[in-house]
């Protein structure tokens, strides 16, 4: 998705690292030449280390290096450099503060990962969309009754710890866990890693289903393709973040197998035969999605987990979203909920439109973070109205682009 | 595919487009101030236009039109300004020569559709990787048995027309074509929709159980999944590209919808056991699929497809591979056949790696233009090498990017 508006003077966090910690107005830009990107902090240390560095799949550092050290992975083809992602379109200085006229920015035949702000972070709200009609109460029930085995799996239960436990110093963290009241670190990663594996089937299946059906019927998609991949790769990256801090046992590999064997077949039905309960189907579950981040941030912040307390943010979270070098877990959660709120808003979005003639109105931009952190969505009309104003935005910079002697 | 190596003092067609037909070489930059990009002229020019657009998702002028005209399209999300792709980051002058110091280029997250330059078209050579084992030789044999089958239903001859009759003046085209010697223009088109509605089938699935794999292993998957989704998206765009001319007949639509959900399910279940085999399938098919487009281009060449002597190229194609403005068919058609063999090369260089292990050698960097037209594609320890170099670049790059202070 392309969640990039950028506000009237705030500049994403990569830029800023150099200078101080977490600065978000105002940075100087010695580095960045006005024409030429930059890669991020984190991977320039990583190639200037020049280590000659061999490469495994694997995430998990131990499990990294040992599969390093056993095979002769100097015959893997890439063995070099694992894992260095590139230059990133953003890690240039956007010349111009509105999307739209800020034609540095890549158009529609891109991926766009989202890169937010410290104050956009803060903006994701757990809202919901009220079902309204038979099949949205059926995809809500769904959602809800899938949450509840869950829960239960997962010995998770959102309870409200009361103040004057939380005033005690020391915390019983111990003994919240033992009662259940509070997950302990282990646990909240068993739960993430099982959510992160199916929740990129979903945008998979959808831009799958599309592009079979814009090339069987001859017909053009309106953008809605590659909105529902970014979205999937959006969600292999949370897993793939998750996956360099665990080692999932032999049981917890057997459920991911199963869940994803059962939901992938599900999922592609229910998108056949009616993708706008899918769509809403995967807004519900974003709700939870949000929902769940949210208690797990606001248990870091009350110093539950202590475990996570300033565990240094991965590396390959830091490439993805563009963190400053010095980002802690907690930030790279954060940026997890917002993508999380983000693709509750745009999936609510899309099942409200017509599956069939609708243009997708985030082809070409996205909503503000704003907008998506307190809203679950855009009912059909604002899609449209929003669809609306970003073209005429798009004709507006062509003018002021086009000098007059080129007519 | 990240077809962008601009080789030294060689610029894309696109910027040329308002100065000379078709310059190569020093086109000047009145348009294209440094730090920003440029919309392609063709959306340009559509975008001043600014006539209340209505939204359709058909292709042809005439179905579009009707569709228009017969529904209250207004309430279609998206109905104005449809078509419209939006800015390119292609647009925009890259300030080195080589893609890995040119920072400009986006990096690995982002689907780039390739932009040729003249010369880039005509190094397309109909080479074949010759079949080494067991499963290759069943690769190549159901290619070329189903193209046998695929001929006859087309009524293709891959017949050489003597010279004597090619100099005649004016060449008895329609006899030869009653005798089957040459295609119509709208038999060419029927094989080429054919063919594309099934082509952007494979880029899809891989992309999609390496997605899952990837999921469900709990690991990285290496850079192979973008570069296939973007190959999917590329053949769709080859068929949407040819939909602008045709209209199908009932008889069309059913064989392509009958194809792809018989071709669909094969690829998937040939894939989940076989992805070596079915990326060996691939560069089969898309070795035949650069024969037939030379051919096509060889008769246009020699006039014997008078129907498209001249013909305008279509607009969705001068939007996507930026090609000039006044570009004709045959221009697309070279675009099409340069796309099939840079698919060709990246399939069989992908058959040859460890469909495990081994990282995707054209994560960041594809192969330069001649080398994908005039090799069918890289050996295992070629792609090592090709890997390793571009790894080296790259810290090369950052060296040079880093100023001492920073550190």
């Amino acid at each position: 998705m392309s969640a990039l508006i950028l506000r009237q003077g705030v500049r994403p966090l990569a830029r800023s690292t150099l200078l101080s910690s977490r600065p978000i107005v105002g940075t100087a830009t010695l580095l960045c030449r006005p024409s030429q990107r930059q890669f991020s902090l984190s991977t320039r240390r990583r190639l200037q280390a020049d280590r000659p560095n061999q490469a495994s799949l694997a995430l998990k550092d131990e499990v990294r290096e040992r599969e390093e050290r056993s095979e002769g992975s100097s015959t893997v083809v890439g063995s070099t450099g694992k894992g260095v992602e590139g230059p990133h379109y953003q890690d240039q200085i956007p010349s111009a503060e509105n999307v739209l006229t800020d034609t540095s920015i890549t158009g529609a035949w891109t991926m766009m990962n989202p890169i937010y702000t410290e104050a956009e972070l803060d903006t994701v709200q757990v809202v919901g969309r009220p079902p309204v009609t038979v099949a949205d109460r059926a995809a809500h029930g769904t959602v809800k009754f899938l949450r509840k085995c869950f829960d239960l799996l997962t010995q998770y239960k959102a309870v409200e710890i009361p103040q004057s436990v939380l005033q005690q110093n020391p915390i019983p963290i111990a003994e919240l866990r033992a009662k259940g009241q509070l997950l302990s670190d282990q646990k909240w990663l068993f739960r993430f890693i099982l959510l992160e594996s199916i929740a990129g089937v979903p945008g998979m299946v959808g831009g799958t289903l599309r592009h079979l059906r814009s090339m069987r019927l001859l017909r053009r998609d309106g953008g809605w393709i590659h909105s529902l991949l970014e979205e999937a790769e959006n969600e292999r990256m949370h897993l793939l973040t998750f996956m360099t801090m665990a080692q999932p046992s032999i049981f917890t590999r057997a459920l991911v197998l199963a869940a994803q064997g059962v939901f992938y077949n599900a999922f592609f039905l229910t998108y056949l035969f009616s993708p706008k309960s899918a769509h809403r189907f995967v807004g519900a579950l974003e709700e939870e999605a949000v929902r769940t981040y949210t208690h797990c941030i606001e248990d870091m912040e009350a110093g539950l987990i202590p475990e996570w307390k300033d565990h240094p943010a991965p590396r390959i979270a830091i490439d993805y979203w563009r963190l400053p070098a010095d980002s802690k877990l907690i930030d790279v959660i954060r940026a997890v909920r917002a993508d999380e709120a983000t693709h509750r808003f745009v999936n609510h979005s899309l099942a409200n439109l017509d599956q069939k003639k609708d243009f997708n109105p985030f082809a070409l931009v996205e909503a503000n973070a704003e907008t998506r952190g307190a809203k679950w969505g855009f009912t059909r009309e604002e899609s449209a109205v929003f669809a609306k104003e970003q073209q005429q935005k798009l004709v507006q910079a062509v003018r002021e682009q086009t000098p007059a002697h080129a007519h």
